[in-house]
């Protein structure tokens, strides 16, 4: 599809500088920026490239200043990257086919309701006495058990596992291959040294907005619900423990592990491969660095812990600075032991 | 589904101190009893919760004396924990729908046979010549290569993928997503700076009663069996790789990663995100704590490991307690040196 | 299947030592070798099973002199390692099952296009204006989204899934579970403290001969593509996020996570658990050790990195000898402070 520079304007509230009669077809980077291309001119670490692009346009702040001449044109926006994202919403909902209707062979067991403009993929599996609301999008191979209920506008990608009596709220994204209320790992040692299960009776409840990435696993609870609030936002490859609540917005990178019935609270930034032990509480705003372990509760908001054990980021790097010196401060001991 | 309290203090061999003509529903935490509710009180950090539970009955050991007076009703067993569990399961296996039958379409070659009892849900599809027992349940869209063996009142939970040749025992679960029998990453470098694939001929055998978590994955041997022992309990997202053993017993929970051909030995318990090097020995009865990683033989039954590189985890926490120290220590080698 | 030694010899254009006309049936390791099996020794530390095996035969490189007598007949080569692959080459392309044709019910829209001698698993799912190549094989339950192009002679495993214009090359093999595609991780906060998607437009681009391990997962590009160059071999429960580039031939072990834009070289090996942060560039020829994090740009090439923070493996190492000597260290400190 191409657009005008001049349509591309209106549509995000923007102005040309430059001929607005030029046509547009794809999205570049700014560093990549081809003929027919539009970009966006948000980090200034980027600015370099506005002069050398060949992109057709770009997207700039109002508060651009052009410190030399410029070959390409501009839509002169009140803030670029906002901007940009408008225009990428646009064109995503353009060019992301709508899927609707059925595709044959699918199971849907006849005591299961969906509501209208709803999209059944050809190997999809809805068990019974789900509740399917308006304009669901169930992918294939997707399996949904017994007695879930799935919010309006929300989609199941290709091969998500949803199981029994799981609740997923409105405009949720599950991606491929994530499984959601599968048992909790419970397990009492009896006396001849064997694992007996602990039935997990428990469930999972996702509230509106989330967003929970490939492969991720949800674990049901005990008894009770493993909670996950409103507009959290979860990566590929995570583990979510049984009993475990994650507050609203909170946003969890890939590879991380939280322990059982441990609460995170709201705003939560949590980044990859970091883990979080079992019946801990963590406090609203609290960041958690890569690869970090947490063992302890946070209870003072806006902190930002990092290490193996996690503690304040910026005294982990100085010790871990420090660190990589030890065998100079051991020689400096010694020197000292032998000047003694 | 309603009890009254003497119907349960009779299934659980208790008896009730209260009404016992009273009904209850559900079960709940202790702390967040309800009306209609039963709960139990086994560590004695809740034992405040009982006071002020709204729960209509309590389960409590015979070894609890109140301290104050009580709202609820109790039943009294030895163990309230074991008492609990054991309410627990007979629930289960009450309200878990007992899935028998076929769901078409299914997928089921001919040169394969099924002992009596079983389910196979819609997408399912099993290969050539397997052998699967009586009363095993294999969930829609699980797939079962050719050649696999299956062994009496297993389940094979959605999604589930079992490669050629595997083997699996009696009364195990295998939850959705998990891949069983992949190959090992086996790859022979090449002069050329590629690298050519080694033929993974082997395959998975895992005995009775072993639990393994969603999405994780177990490869075949290169030659000969990767072999998961009875009673082995894995946890979501763990990586088994080719020819590795793991011992009766041994519990290994979420993320963590064993690499090619170690021996695990028997009733070991290894923590979440550890990683253990190829080609190890670790002794019966070794503990590895979260996120440790493993590089040699672990030859000394009953020891703790910890650690980035893991060792006794007393000793690591006293260097990592003075590795947060580091700044401060350095300050005082200066100091020293000056005054020198 | 049965060969005599004086078959295998020809096969991989050895000489026999012994008694040609034995027969074999199977492939054992040299230390489990029975009657009736083949093995081979390559690596000197295990010479003494040859003198105890009672393997049938021994491939051994003509460099090898017996200091000993020996039970088991030989077969000479140059190169016995060499020879061996060759050999399980030949048993694998024998002994796997050459899958080819339809299983019905499958899935494949009739705007797609696919070439000779395929495999389509039942349930198998081909989305629209998919080109497929000649010989490609698609396993049960495996998702193919619309506008997808696979290479000749690529397999796609059970339960794979393919998001929507993702390019896969020729003699690929990705194996069960894997995600390719997803929507990588990209949110924008919102003033309210919540999170908006930013769509992910991109695709991803798999060269020739890649491998992608069970349950990997790899997410497409915001704008542009993910590119998993020629020859890279990825394992099991890797997270590659958007818009990364993986050079020729790198090998990335289990559970290793690279985060966004990163760009890694060719010919680098990272072992698992491995983490990257995002928007690095590691130089071809990078080794970079097992749990290690790295966090800035590698530019010199044949560096191995290690640690928590990564840096030269042989000083982290010596520091790390040292933290576990920390109290002791701390002790002589406080020694030198008593005695200034």
């Amino acid at each position: 599809m191409e657009f005008t520079l001049n349509q591309i304007a209106s549509l995000i509230g923007g102005k040309v500088e430059g001929d607005g009669s030029l046509k547009v077809s794809h999205l570049d980077k700014i560093q990549e920026g081809l003929p027919g291309g539009i970009s966006f001119l948000s980090n200034e670490k980027y600015e370099t490239y506005i002069y050398s692009t060949e992109a057709t346009a770009v997207i700039v702040s109002e508060t651009f200043k052009p410190t030399k001449p410029l070959k390409t044109n501009l839509i002169i926006v009140k803030n670029a990257y906002e901007g940009f994202t408008l225009l990428l919403e646009t064109y995503a909902s353009i060019i992301k086919s709508e899927k609707t209707g059925i595709e044959e062979p699918s199971y849907f067991d006849k005591s299961s309701t969906i509501g209208n403009n709803f999209y059944r993929g050809a190997f999809s599996y809805v068990g019974k006495n789900c509740e399917i609301g308006e304009s669901v999008k169930i992918y294939p191979n997707a399996f949904i058990g017994d007695n879930v209920k799935i919010g309006d506008e929300t989609i199941i990608h290709a091969g998500v596992k949803v199981y029994n009596d799981t609740i997923i709220g409105k405009k949720c994204e599950i991606h491929a291959g994530a499984v959601i209320g599968g048992d909790g790992f419970g397990f009492a040692p009896v006396e001849d040294g064997t694992y007996k299960a602990i039935p997990q009776l428990g469930n999972v409840v996702i509230g509106d907005k989330v967003s929970i990435g490939s492969n991720t696993t949800i674990d049901c609870a005990t008894m009770g619900s493993t909670v996950i609030n409103n507009g959290v936002k979860i990566d590929n490859l995570v583990q979510i423990a049984h009993n475990v609540t994650i507050g609203e917005n909170t946003v969890i990178a890939s590879q991380t592990g939280i322990s059982g019935s441990t609460e995170i609270g709201k705003n939560c930034v949590i980044a990859g491969q970091a883990g979080i032990v079992g019946h801990l509480k963590i406090v609203d705003g609290t960041t958690i660095g890569a690869k970090t372990g947490i063992i302890k509760n946070v209870t003072n908001s806006g902190q930002t812990l990092f290490g193996y054990i996690g503690f304040d980021l910026k005294e982990f790097l100085k010790s871990y600075s420090i660190f990589k010196k030890l065998p100079e401060l051991q020689d400096r001991i010694k020197e000292l032991e032998k000047k003694l």
